[in-house]
Order: C-alpha cells, then sequence, then structure tokens
C-alpha cells in the first residue's frame, strides 16, 4: 500500500495515532510504553512496541481471513501497521473465558473458573472516570452506542472469541481473556479497531500454564519483552517472519 | 389475618424478619436504625420505622391492585406486616427516572437529566463486595438467577415503575428512582419483597422540589421523620388511616 505517513493526530498511552495522505487510512505506531493500574506504574520496555505490531498484525490477518471486519490494512514496517480511520466508541469490550485478574477481585469467582458461555464485560473508556463497568442500558442513556450497534459488538465479539481461542489454542496458548476497541468506519459500519497484543489478552502458555503478557509487568516481575517475543515466536509462521523482513 | 409472631429468623440493617406459626409467612419488623454510604454513616430516628411500614403497605396494596405478585399479605399492626416468606434473590434493582446521586458521579449524567426509558441498573447485595454493579453475563455466572427469572425481574420492574410513577404524581410527589428486591416464593414464582419507602426510593414534593427521603439523612441534615411523616400523609387514604388506626 503505498501512503505517506503525515502528522500525529493523536497519543495514547501506548500508541500513536498518524494521518497519512489518504484521509481515510492512518499509521498506528505501537511505542515501547507500558502502563498498568490506570497509568500509576509506568515504563519503557525496548522492542515491546516492536513485538506488539507484530502480533497485532498477524492477529488481525487471521480475522479477516475469518471475515471479521477489522481496520487492519497492512503492516508498513515493523512497529508500525496502517489502518482504516475509525471513530471510535469509548467503550473496552471485555470477554473472559476463564476467571483472572479484577473479575476475582470484585464478585465471588473462583480465580481460574471457566466460564462457559464466555462472560463479556463492557466497560466506558474514560480515564477521567476510572473505566467503569457499564451495562446497556447505562450506554444507551450515555448515548455512547445504538442498541443495533450494541448487539454487533457482541456478536462480532463472541465469533472472535471463538476464533482467537482456537488459533492460540493451534499455538499452544491459552487465551483466559482479552480486551477489544470497536469503531465506526466512513460508511457507518462497525469495525475492530485498536490493537490485540499481550498488553490487552491474557495468555497463557499452554504447556506450563505461566503468562506471556502484561500480567509479568502487573506484578513487578522482569522478562516482559521476552516474554511477548515468545507470542511473537509461537504465532508468526515461517512465511510472516520472510514477507515482514522481521528478526525475532 | 391470624397467625402467631414467633422468633427472629434474621435481622438486616433496618428491619428483622420473624418466623410466624405458618412456615410460609413472616412478620417484617420496620426498626428506627437509619444507615448509609455502606453502614458508614448510622442513627436512630424515633418513628421512622413505624412511618416506614405505613408507607411500606400502601404501597404494596397499590401494587398489588395493579396486579403485581409481592409478598404482601397485610398490615400486622404499625412498624410490622406480615408477608410470604421469599427465599430472596441478592440483587439491589435500581430503576432511574431521573438522575440523581451515584449514577451522576460515576459516569458523566447530568444532574436532574430524565431516562426515557428509565434506566435500570442491578447492584450485587453483598456488603463484603460493597454492592458492585452487575451485567447480565455476571448475574448468570455468578448462578444469582436464571435468565428466565431476570426478564421476569425487568418487566416487573417496569411496570412498578409506572404504576408507582403514575401513584406517586397523583399524590404530588415524583420519583426519580427506586430500589427493589425480589425473591422466590414457595411455588419457585418470583415475588417482589422487602420494603419500599422513602429509604429505598428518592421521593420529591412536586411543589417545591425538596427531598422527603434518605437523601436528607445523607447530607446529614434534621427534619428526616417529619419528611418521612410527610410522605405517609400525601399517601395515605383516611379509609387508611381509619382502618389501620394510625395517628400521623
Ligand atoms: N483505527 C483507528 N482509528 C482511529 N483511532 C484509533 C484506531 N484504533 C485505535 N485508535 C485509538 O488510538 C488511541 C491510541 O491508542 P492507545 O495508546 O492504546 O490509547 P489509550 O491510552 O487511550 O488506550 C486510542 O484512543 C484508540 O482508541
Ligand atoms: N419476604 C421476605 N422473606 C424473607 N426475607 C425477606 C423478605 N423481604 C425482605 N427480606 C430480607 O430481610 C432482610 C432484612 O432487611 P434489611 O434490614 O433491609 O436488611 P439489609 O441490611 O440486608 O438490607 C434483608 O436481607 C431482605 O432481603
Ligand atoms: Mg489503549
Ligand atoms: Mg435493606
Amino acid at each position: 500500500m503505498n501512503v505517506k505517513i503525515k502528522g500525529l493526530l493523536y497519543s495514547g498511552k501506548a500508541k500513536d495515532i498518524l494521518e497519512t495522505d489518504d484521509p481515510e487510512v492512518v499509521a498506528i505506531r505501537f511505542r515501547d510504553d507500558i502502563t498498568a493500574g490506570d497509568g500509576e506504574k509506568k515504563d519503557t520496555l525496548e522492542m515491546k512496541g516492536y513485538y506488539n505490531s507484530l502480533i497485532s498484525a498477524k492477529i488481525f490477518e487471521v480475522l479477516e481471513d475469518a471475515g471479521v471486519a477489522t481496520q487492519y490494512l497492512e503492516l508498513h514496517e515493523p512497529g508500525c501497521i496502517l489502518a482504516r480511520r475509525l471513530e471510535m466508541i469509548p467503550l473496552e469490550v471485555i470477554t473472559r473465558n476463564i476467571a483472572a485478574g479484577s473479575i476475582v477481585r470484585r464478585f465471588p469467582f473462583r480465580e481460574g473458573q471457566e466460564f462457559r458461555p464466555p462472560l463479556i464485560q463492557i466497560d466506558y473508556k474514560s480515564d477521567e472516570h476510572g473505566d467503569p463497568m457499564l451495562n446497556d442500558d447505562i450506554i444507551l442513556a450515555l448515548g455512547l452506542a445504538t442498541r443495533e450497534e450494541l448487539d454487533e459488538i457482541r456478536s462480532i465479539t463472541l465469533r472472535i472469541n471463538d476464533v482467537l481461542t482456537e488459533f492460540f489454542r493451534s499455538r499452544s496458548l491459552v487465551l483466559p481473556d482479552f480486551k477489544l476497541e470497536f469503531g465506526r468506519d466512513s460508511n457507518g459500519d462497525i469495525r475492530l479497531g485498536d490493537e490485540i497484543s499481550p498488553d490487552t489478552c491474557r495468555l497463557w502458555d499452554m504447556a506450563t500454564g505461566e503468562p506471556l503478557d502484561k500480567d509479568i509487568f502487573r506484578r513487578g516481575e522482569s522478562g516482559v519483552v521476552s516474554a511477548y517475543r515468545r507470542v511473537a515466536e509461537m504465532i508468526l509462521d515461517p512465511e510472516d517472519i520472510e514477507r515482514w523482513k522481521v528478526k525475532l
């Protein structure tokens, strides 16, 4: 894809969104910044953005191949993805297959218990309000999405969960939970945006059960980037490594 | 109704539940204790239980007359109601017609904005967990209610909101929001339980807009009991005062 990357549109806690000479296309630059606990815990970990961009690109391709409408256009270069510009919906759509993290602290679930069917939790993406959990009535009353959009977001999310659970399983990874963000494209259609990476998923090594995701950082342990590299190694195919000209 | 009240079954923050010689019937004794902010703020206000029992009895009668299935059997004496014993479902079902209180602090709603349709919020009734907000998936995963029960609770709640909004309007009171608790009767059917009173509703004087409910206590102001008596005066009919032999 032949687009010219231009100025910064906006910058979040982990990524920069840049304009291109095509108004419908943005470049998503994955930075090395990592945060946890509403931004209380912060660090910069060399190569984290590099691996996350590769992992995200691969997963978006898996989803597109399965017929899921996403933002994804291509990996521009390691660290940077070209994507459709979306009007983002400020919702964090969390899908849980296994109880871990905040859900266990807040409600009487047993750590490690399976959710069948998977449990969907939707939080309000708002640093100002501390990302509180929402319900459908509140989402509609705040005007964040329509009833139809919400139903579609839920059904796409369950489909993504099926596709990703199976994909990760085939790569010897367990997917306990993950967070998605959706937006509206220029036709007003819902598409999956943002990223899918060890920053936004729990991912466990199927053989050992050890986390290969941001929980390592949350716990203040070392080895974050080597875990992320491990995930990239496990999910990228030899052809991906060749066409993307990357080193793992 | 001729039942004999026996020992204490359990005691909550504002009411005692007593056994009777009929295993399907309990006596609900309204105490003068009042609490706010998860029990942080506490007091005992003489006659509060008296008025709340009368207000609750009247409202349960209004609901039964409208065909809503409730726990209510009769006012045993001022301060005490006879009710069907229910297996309580630990949900606090909150209906909001006008934005006030916690919803305005937690989300970007404007104080006083109208919710049309009304907004339903369901909290987990658990002092241990701090009454966190739930969503349907979490309610089902916790096994607190079935899908069918949840749908029925929502539809009964909306019907109650219609009936009560109109009843209070006819008595020059505005109903911004209220909390309900439901339970299962001996047939496994869903019935409205607990109480409906100024402890569990916001109620505003339609003429002046002033609160006649627990918000007076939450704000640390005086005149709580006289406001509750005023509500009783506004909603009890002369016939109620006569048959119940009460003084307001
Ligand atoms: N395709 C897209 N078009 C426009 N904005 C996007 C797209 N994908 C993601 N974004 C937004 O880019 C911003 C930057 O990402 P990130 O650094 O993760 O920010 P945040 O700190 O808000 O999570 C986020 O607000 C995200 O919603
Ligand atoms: N019809 C009923 N049968 C059995 N229990 C009931 C019934 N109605 C209400 N209860 C329960 O009685 C308890 C006492 O009420 P309350 O003092 O308000 O307690 P709490 O502090 O738990 O809110 C509550 O747990 C409530 O759920
Ligand atoms: Mg983000
Ligand atoms: Mg109570």
